[in-house]
């Protein structure tokens, strides 16, 4: 007889709390880690505690009764996962996967030696060691840990160009020219059996230099789809772990495909999936998690997703445009349930699912135009766009 | 700018808890009245009321701050509902539907007034006024009110075959000859708006004469099925209501539509929906109960859905079949959360879609071989198929 699996996710960010929204379908039973009381997963978890996740002892604690261990955030203790592995856990990522991804550094040299095609770069460990690497200028100077969300990397072309505070030991990698950006996210179940989604295309903001919008599939010929594909595959299996492979990649103007970096966690640039696929990729990861076989990646239509992040300043967060942009047909708001709202903070996304290319470019557009993410002013009194915390009355 | 809404859902059973499961996404606001604290959306619920939705005093208490009020079961107190709709609040369905369909004679009524087809009747008031309507034998005798899942309908040829304690007043409906039992899902939005999905047939077991599997589109003519929606639609418009209206019909040998009852409110023939639509019945809902537009309906393949009602005792429940029926391509399980096991209770269901008829028929074949939930044996230590109460440890 089968038993129930218990899974410990460390992190309660908006994609744990994705996670466990499809989780809930299943009654799976979810523990969450977070130091933050009022994060997006707070209430949502069977069992929400309050603690550092990269802290050893806390970790180990949180997890004791659990038989999986997955993560939504990269920074967690690995020294824990090492434990917990030695204790016979379910551990997803594995703790080496995951080391070698949480150092920049380790994780371009695995690339290189396992054949997967990188941008040019070397390992520094301070500025000066810059002119001994003048062929891979202009670069992206990148800080080997701690780096997350476009943190913790600069675009340079000298030494001067390095903000002060800036402290190595880097990866400095030649700016290679791109021609699109794509991301592909690749399962792998427990029995090793991988399955791949669709490629996606990062559409940049020219004025913002920011992800605008997400394309799926991506606008590319589908000889490059399919090598796209292969390439995320053959990064899941070089780490060999299970669980999701979400891959980013530069497509040069020559059409070669360049990993950027792998996160081994549900991705941004999987959103779509949860409306567009009848297996999501959090649905994907429960199976991951569960030794459940995989479930389907095809398609209904094209897609997109569109970063609700805020915008005008700080506060209870109110969502404008909800009406005008869900007129366009195959149109979904997700909110994460976030109290306070910040500049650049993601609040939420909008997907769209239409059967045309044409069809998403026009429920973008009005994405665009109407929908946003501002604080409340401060002469409303309504409670904001979703409750504070949960209450029970009995 | 748009305010967020409250909603005041009248029952927490397992429809409360898909829709809520679909509201999280959209950080939607929804507060549960049930008088069972162990009930499928207890923990889910933003807040949860223990409570009678069948008294008035105690739905207007619990419905006191909300904007829209819902209900997931129709035995809740009307008077409760006229009275929020006098204070102003969106009451879904309306307390006027609700009356009709509450009462199975108001309900023929309404269908004969409206010209909606329905099989021949009789209102009647006890067992020896069958002697007047000797042309309608044999009959279905139906009570008038209390119905639900079936119970308080009988079949009978003659008044000998009425059971003890089973008082009128009575529907007393001629039984038709039945080709297929058909249900149509019809969503009108606040504005009057209707969408409308593929027709579902129940098929039943002939032995246990239990619906059986649900499959959609239903396998009929075109025609049929362009009827059955029309007739849907036609119903939704009669009663005016927003929201759902699941209609249950009769397709006679003679391809006659006759409608046996509406449903307004999510419907077990609708879950399908929830895989093998892009807006799933519960998506429509919150966009009626919120006065967004409507959402698309159309289906990604042919889809079945399989009740898993309990089986071999009551208890803790235990599933059993997970990983031989997410073998098969498409396939989903749902399980409500339940605490206690019994035979014929509604433990959850799996939903299968997959691009062929023959896909799906083996994936319900496999479901039927391998998936029961049983109560879990004295001598398993374990906590059951899922958590039985949410913690919080902070």
């Amino acid at each position: 007889m089968e038993q129930p699996r218990r899974i410990a996710l460390l992190g309660g960010g908006q994609l744990g709390r994705m996670f466990i929204e499809n989780a809930l379908r299943y009654d799976a039973e979810v523990h969450v880690l977070d130091p933050d009381l009022a994060c997006p997963c707070a209430w949502l978890a069977h069992r929400f505690t309050q603690g550092r996740f990269d802290d050893r002892d806390t970790v180990l604690r949180f997890a004791a009764d659990a038989d999986v261990v997955g993560i939504e955030i990269e920074h967690v203790s690995t020294e824990a996962l090492e434990e917990l592995e030695r204790q016979g856990k379910t551990v997803i990522p594995s703790s080496a996967t995951l080391r070698t991804i949480q150092d920049k550094g380790l994780q371009k040299n695995f690339y290189v030696k396992h054949g997967i095609p990188t941008a040019p770069y070397a390992l520094i460990g301070n500025a000066s060691e810059l002119s001994e690497h003048a062929d891979l200028l202009p670069a992206f100077l990148k800080t080997r840990s701690g780096g997350y969300d476009g943190k913790g990397v600069v675009p340079i072309r000298s030494a001067a160009d390095i903000p002060d505070g800036f402290d190595g030991p880097y990866v400095l990698e030649k700016r290679v020219p791109i021609a699109k950006e794509l991301a592909v996210i690749a399962v792998r179940g427990n029995n090793g059996s991988t399955v791949v989604y669709d490629p996606v295309e990062m559409v940049f903001d020219p004025d913002l230099n920011l992800v605008d919008v997400l394309l799926a599939p991506a606008r590319c010929e589908p000889e490059v789809i399919e090598r796209a594909k292969a390439l995320a595959i053959r990064v899941g299996e070089a780490f060999g772990s299970p669980g999701i492979h979400a891959v980013e990649m530069f497509l040069t103007p020559e059409n070669e495909l360049l990993v950027n970096e792998t996160a081994p966690r549900a991705h941004n640039s999987g959103h779509f999936t949860i409306e567009a696929c009848t297996s999501s990729q959090f649905d994907q990861l429960l199976r991951a998690y569960m030794g459940w076989p995989m479930g389907h990646v095809a398609m209904h239509g094209e897609a997109a997703m569109v970063n609700l992040v805020g915008e005008g300043g700080s506060g209870t967060p109110v969502l404008l445009g909800i009406r005008e942009i869900l007129k366009s047909p195959g149109t979904f708001i997700h909110l994460y349930g976030k109290e306070k709202t910040r500049p650049g903070r993601k609040m939420g996304h909008v997907t769209v699912v239409a059967p045309s290319r044409e069809a998403v470019d026009r429920a973008v557009a009005i994405c665009k135009a109407h929908v946003k993410v501002v604080p409340m002013e401060p002469i409303e009194q309504s409670t904001g766009m979703g409750p504070s915390r949960k209450k029970h009355t009995t």
